[in-house]
């Protein structure tokens, strides 16, 4: 337990995107996390860390995945954990978000796990609570502890990061986690190339300093990694593409595919999938696959965050 | 706790139902259920068996109470719990059954209590996951553990299963818990009577070995209990009798009727009732009834699945 | 923890309002509160009091806060909690109130947390189990956690509440809140007055002894605190007044009332507000607010009830 320690050196009580951390502090939460791992015998074992600690979920869009992870990972370093949700709360009632929020706080919260569907809401909160704010996810915006476990999984695969080809293959303009993986990924030295119809993907992409790619079987054989994006379909006004056939056609992961892809290429997904969309049944059950890793490693990044904020929180260290 | 090493002789990580198991499976559950109970107090205090395991409840069909039960079991036991509901869950965005319960799984849950409209799905999530599995009711198909709490009652007020006539008094046709009453049951040695009107009770019950009766007058003198099966109104697309009152003149059990069954007869029923229809509340609130030890003993019942399974699949032994 | 044997000084196993408890009974429980404040650092903390113990909360109407601030109470005493709801009830199965309330005693529950819009739920659901009932809210009825923590509020922050002029401001007619601070206030020695429009407020709230005041400016001057009760927007079939901008015309507490209002005034809300309507923003977030110490006293004021109806019923000693 004494590399836990450098938690030290993190001095943030917040965690609201991976755009404004620094190399040294995406680092030190993947080594934070796989330290966590390890300790909990590959998160499954419970911890005293946060002992006495109550963490609240205060998630304004369905997701059953992400609020669990959050609730195990707390819970598993021994916090007690609340959850709301915004059908039922006091919104409906006429209260502002910063007055619920700081309702939360007064009953003596020590985190606030935030997901919203406008960007810029945990930044909002944190402006307005004491306690501690991790985003889980605003908008299109940012999903940090999405971004950070995809990372760890791809670090924990191949050891590093930096020379790496990461190829984020679909719906580029709606995804959060896009975002938070392209600022991780290339502040740790990977190359990152966005990939789908144009209708999703924009050349202004370029300018956060990735490549921008139309054709995924043109990409293909250069990517150590490729993250399959969800088609989000409960997310879009407007059909895209002509059909999932269409879209399957030209930017589905499949076996013929997984033939022209280098060796030991990883396969990704933030899940949850679309079987015969984004991804076909062999490759998402294939021996490059490691989307339920993914899942794992969530609880360990998860925890990782909540300590590391909970500590910056409580030594007056603050961002 | 010296008897509890017994769970040694036990050696299926899943529970699917009553059907499979041999009369000393079932007996060696009872046994365990009734150790936990006088170890717990009577079901009320707190043991370390289960402590660091964590339960999932995946439930795709309404229970407050069921679901509450194995929530309590798992908690009684040290574990923690984590709830899963078809609303609001990734199966709406699409994802199969299976990847989400593997996903579930990636998280370290040590079991998966499931309830599905479908029969099998238990069989089915058996089949792909390596964590316990334990079924809360398949459709019309099985619910072992009100089973075994039904049988459990019996036991605790009898003494012994053997010898006894049990009738299933109602709604056959839809009852998972019949179905799981009368494999246990009769594996135990009892004498089981199917009873209610022809629309819900068919004679090709008689092929699993049980009686068939459409008057409970008649068979009323020889039972010695009688388990009053809910009228599942919201479950019958077509009103299989004229109106309650033409049911409950036939079948709901009533202070007259107790005037003609045996001295010591016990009255039992799953819940939730319908007073008025298949019971009076002179009966359910009468010396003779044991709904309330029912529910105590779903307790029992719960903790001891919950045990045995996980001390299977932690030794390695698995069905 | 000496001072806390002064739990042995009471007697009820129920809470079901403030009416009928004594001075000393409400002193009792506001000591207990304030001694758990102080053991807990401030309601942060955890104790082991009850541990062991389960709580259920049964809530028929909406309440993401109470409910939580019950939880939360429960939690840091060391007790497991569980959750039921009307929805997805048995209730809506045909199954009797007080049949569900028995279900979840024989899951050996210690206390049952009520929340019921039929006033007398509380007081119907002691009179059938064993178990202790804490009142969460009946009706128009009573809501005393609410009102004792109003009242801890105020004492903490003058000392006594003896002698002092508390205002009950706005939807006098409909609220639980009112009516349990009233009872509470007036026997430690109050002068309480409720004021609201005619519609809100009649002449016959004199009977308990309180004064009537239809214009906010004209009691203004004497008040030590106000005590901003919710426009309940949502349960009101009539509308009793023209428009909000006629209500806040007339009862918000503004800045510019302030000037005219006690040096010391205290400025209370039980919350959700509604910002602009009974309360403004410069005063709600302004120094004489102290509506989030009224969060966090709750926790205190939960904590005290469930640790002392908890040790009368296990004491044998009972209302």
């Amino acid at each position: 337990m004494d590399k836990l320690v450098a938690a030290e050196a993190w001095t943030r009580a917040d965690l609201l995107g991976l755009e404004h951390l620094s190399a040294e502090e995406i680092t030190l939460i993947l080594d934070t996390a796989e330290q966590l791992k390890t300790m909990t015998g590959g998160c499954a074992g419970k911890l005293d860390l946060l002992r006495g600690a109550t963490i609240a979920n205060l998630f304004f869009e369905n997701s059953t995945r992400t609020r669990t992870s959050f609730s195990l990972a707390a819970r598993r370093l021994g916090a007690d954990t609340i959850d709301f949700s915004s059908s039922g709360s006091s919104l409906s009632k006429g209260e502002t978000f910063i007055d619920t929020a700081k309702n939360i706080e007064a009953m003596n919260v020590d985190a606030i796990v935030v997901r919203h569907r406008t960007p810029g809401t945990p930044h909002l909160l944190a402006q307005n609570v004491e306690c501690c704010v991790v985003n889980a996810g605003d908008g299109a915006h940012e999903h940090p502890t999405q971004g950070l476990l995809d990372i760890m999984t791809i670090r924990e695969q191949r050891g590093q990061i930096e020379g790496l080809t990461v190829a984020l293959v679909g719906d580029i303009a709606h995804s959060r986690t896009a975002r938070s993986n392209i600022w991780g990924l290339q502040k740790l030295g990977a190359h990152v190339i966005v990939c789908g119809p144009s209708t999703l993907v924009s050349r202004h992409w370029e300018k956060l300093g990735v490549e921008v790619a139309y054709s995924l079987d043109a990409i293909l054989p250069r990517c150590d990694v490729l993250n399959l994006l969800r088609i989000q379909f409960e997310r879009q006004l407007m059909r895209p593409f002509p059909s999932v056939r269409e879209y399957a056609l030209l930017y589905a992961m499949n076996g013929e595919r997984m033939t022209r892809a280098k060796k030991n290429i990883l396969i990704m997904a933030p899940g949850p999938i679309n079987r015969g969309a984004e991804i076909t049944p062999e490759v998402a059950d294939g021996p490059h696959s490691v989307i339920l890793h993914q899942v794992t490693n969530g609880l360990a990044i998860r925890m990782a965050v909540l300590w590391l904020t909970y500590c910056a929180a409580n030594t007056g260290a603050s961002q």
